[in-house]
């Protein structure tokens, strides 16, 4: 597929300016991005007037299937939730389930302007064919804990996900410090030692789980796992709440991103990350939806929003948390997460990428496009998203290789199997 | 206009439970709401297929014309902000700029199935004469304050505004007590006893404003408003975050709503307003979305959302502040603030609503349809938003009795002017 994007608008991630011009893509990458594009051949070569091409936004946290959940029981306290709703209707999926669930996601995802995601889920495998066959991009992290899951299985995945379709790859990675034994973590870091591998898994998402940590084994989440090497090839944590200075300093010096979910931990009441000191020690950040079933939209403006206004809450001033630094977290900082090749509009990258429509009221005046993004922007916006080259979505209509309507069938056919027995 | 929306959904907001049938328009008013329309000549006929109508949103706190000011120096911290961006720039404002930046307002409320709002700002008779044009619906609420507007003028427009255009509505009220002498307040009360009106302004936004307050009378703001008898009518406060148990207990009193604007108070790191206390105490409660220089967005769905998420979050319960609750302060609560009869899908009542996508698949699968608006709606979800049963958005097209682009460039022109000689 070779697209050419003509008169468009478009960021330049470095200096987070905006440039005009032609943009193409080849073979799933940019081919051209300038002032004016070359002669040539093109499946499709498209008007863009002035729109502006963002690189799609990176999702750096969630769990696509349970966007079965959304709605489900919600408004409850966080332990109800959690062992009336959440765990037992996860008890019954089946792959099939989750492969129907991911393609839901999938298009909540393209309509919205998301180009690729960083999941934990359960039935890996199942998920990554509903990716593919959808082409969208997905980096996988194990979700291995006590009672699902093994090293042996993280094992396997991570030799057959990275190897499955170049749209697909696989990191290491178990559900939590507190769903997860020592000897259990310490088979992972010999993994992550074996394969020369970064570590993902929740970290510090609570309070609670912080101090159940700290009196198990002296030591906070970050400082147990540090300490049997799970991060000597790099990694990170999702949430990444209740970090101490000290476990912020071992994020510095392994080089590992915080990942972080503003909506989720709201709805989840569970706090507000302190992206202000993280920046501040030079720590790299991602931005992610975490499942819809605490959020419950899979919507990276809502996030990005947030990271910048809770900011502003949090040291009671309105300058912190810029918009440009929180962009630049949502697309780059979560494409470097994953470890995939997209992230900028230049030659040789990832043609992962959405059109935003300028000529929407909440983006005019133009005094300022990445603040009219992260602060006004929404997913009413995205007129175009692809991934690879290849289109996923535009102006309402989804190509995804399966009819919506039939998809969201299926769904809610799974949803009456799931719910009508609780 | 006479309408026939068949085969729809609709939310009955007295019982916060969905339905299914047709609804009728005639000559601005629903004119049959129920299991299936009576056969008759319609203007347009428009089949549904189960997509939702809801009430139309009541923003019920903005100052519209502020979208020239979207993005234009953010990230500043508030009293900067204020005084090297904002001030200055609204001395050059002429009615005239106002007049095509209500426009510009209105076009994204009506994108974000918003069909009436609470305005306060200046020149509000070049505003009115913007809103009538569009056909949307505006209460103003007077803006006076020690240096702009007066008790006369608020009296001249009071009696001008409210009989000017049936879309068009104006309460007396003032910017705030700290920008406001007690001369200038004791002659707003004055008119309130004179006309039996309520009052509106204003209100415990900032600590500071409380704290200055205090020293300056040894009381809170509505402590000193309510004993000259301000609120003697009713009326209400905007903003509402700091509070103290005895304003509350006026504010229950007195009849009185608190109008809360989350995204701004966490974008000018003002506070959390305590809804969760409010609601306790028996409180109206109604949203605003302030104006789009502290949000920057003029978006209902955001506002909801903040809503019920900023309780979980202060309150450390993800219980707190339900969806049903907040959805109905968006709607009823605006409605009822701004003295207008929208609020309710009724036969009778303003034919104010907005059409909901429910095959978008942030709105699947369909475990709980209010849930899904407040915590996964968005913009991108409203098909279609009328007015008097006027349709003003369809699918992205703008019914406003101007060319959007016109007006965009008409409104970039006049920033133009204004910010090249700052």
């Amino acid at each position: 597929m070779k697209l050419h994007l003509k008169n468009c608008r478009y960021i330049d991630m470095r200096s987070m300016t905006v440039r005009s011009g032609d943009i193409c893509t080849d073979n799933g990458v940019f081919s051209y991005v300038g002032e004016s594009a070359p002669h040539g051949e093109y499946d499709r070569v498209i008007e863009m007037n002035g729109d502006l091409v963002i690189p799609g936004f990176c999702n750096a946290h969630t769990h696509s299937p349970m966007v079965f959940l959304r709605s489900f029981a919600e408004d409850l306290p966080l332990d109800r939730w959690l062992s009336e709703a959440v765990f037992p209707s996860e008890a019954k999926l089946t792959p099939e389930d989750n492969y129907i669930f991911t393609k839901l996601a999938v298009c909540e995802y393209v309509s919205n302007g998301i180009t690729s995601c960083f999941d934990m889920y359960f039935y890996p495998e199942a998920m990554a064919e509903a990716f593919a066959e959808t082409g969208f991009r997905c980096t996988f992290c194990g979700a291995m804990n006590n009672f699902s899951q093994s090293p042996e299985m993280l094992e396997d995945c991570y030799i057959k996900l990275n190897s499955f379709n170049p749209l697909i790859s696989y990191k290491l990675g178990f559900h939590a410090e507190y769903t997860t034994s020592l000897d259990l973590m310490k088979a992972v870091s010999q993994l992550a030692h074996k394969y020369k591998a970064p570590v993902w898994c929740h970290n510090s998402e609570t309070k609670s789980e912080v101090e159940d940590c700290i009196s198990r084994y002296g030591m906070t989440p970050t400082g147990i796992m540090d300490s049997i090497g799970m991060f000597d090839f790099g990694g990170g944590g999702y949430h990444c709440i209740y970090l101490s200075d000290e476990d912020m300093d071992i994020f510095s010096r392994r080089g590992l991103t915080a990942v972080t979910n503003p909506c989720s931990n709201l709805k989840l009441a569970s706090g507000i990350a302190d992206l202000t000191r993280l920046k501040e020690k030079g720590i790299r950040l991602a931005v992610g939806t975490d499942g819809a079933a605490s959020n419950n939209a899979l919507d990276m403006f809502r996030e990005m929003y947030l990271c910048s206004v809770l900011q502003k809450l949090k040291y009671s001033d309105a300058s912190a948390m810029p918009a440009a630094d929180v962009l630049y977290a949502a697309i780059v900082g979560g494409s470097e997460a994953m470890g995939i090749d997209s992230g900028f509009i230049e030659v040789g990258r990832n043609a992962d990428f959405a059109v935003i429509d300028m000529k929407a009221p909440n983006m005019r005046p133009e005094n300022d496009i990445v603040k009219n993004l992260v602060f006004s922007g929404s997913g009413a916006n995205v007129l175009m998203t692809a991934v690879n080259g290849r289109i996923l979505y535009e102006k309402g209509e989804y190509f995804i290789g399966e009819d919506i309507d039939s998809l969201y069938r299926k769904a809610e056919k799974i949803c009456e199997r799931i719910f009508s027995d609780k």
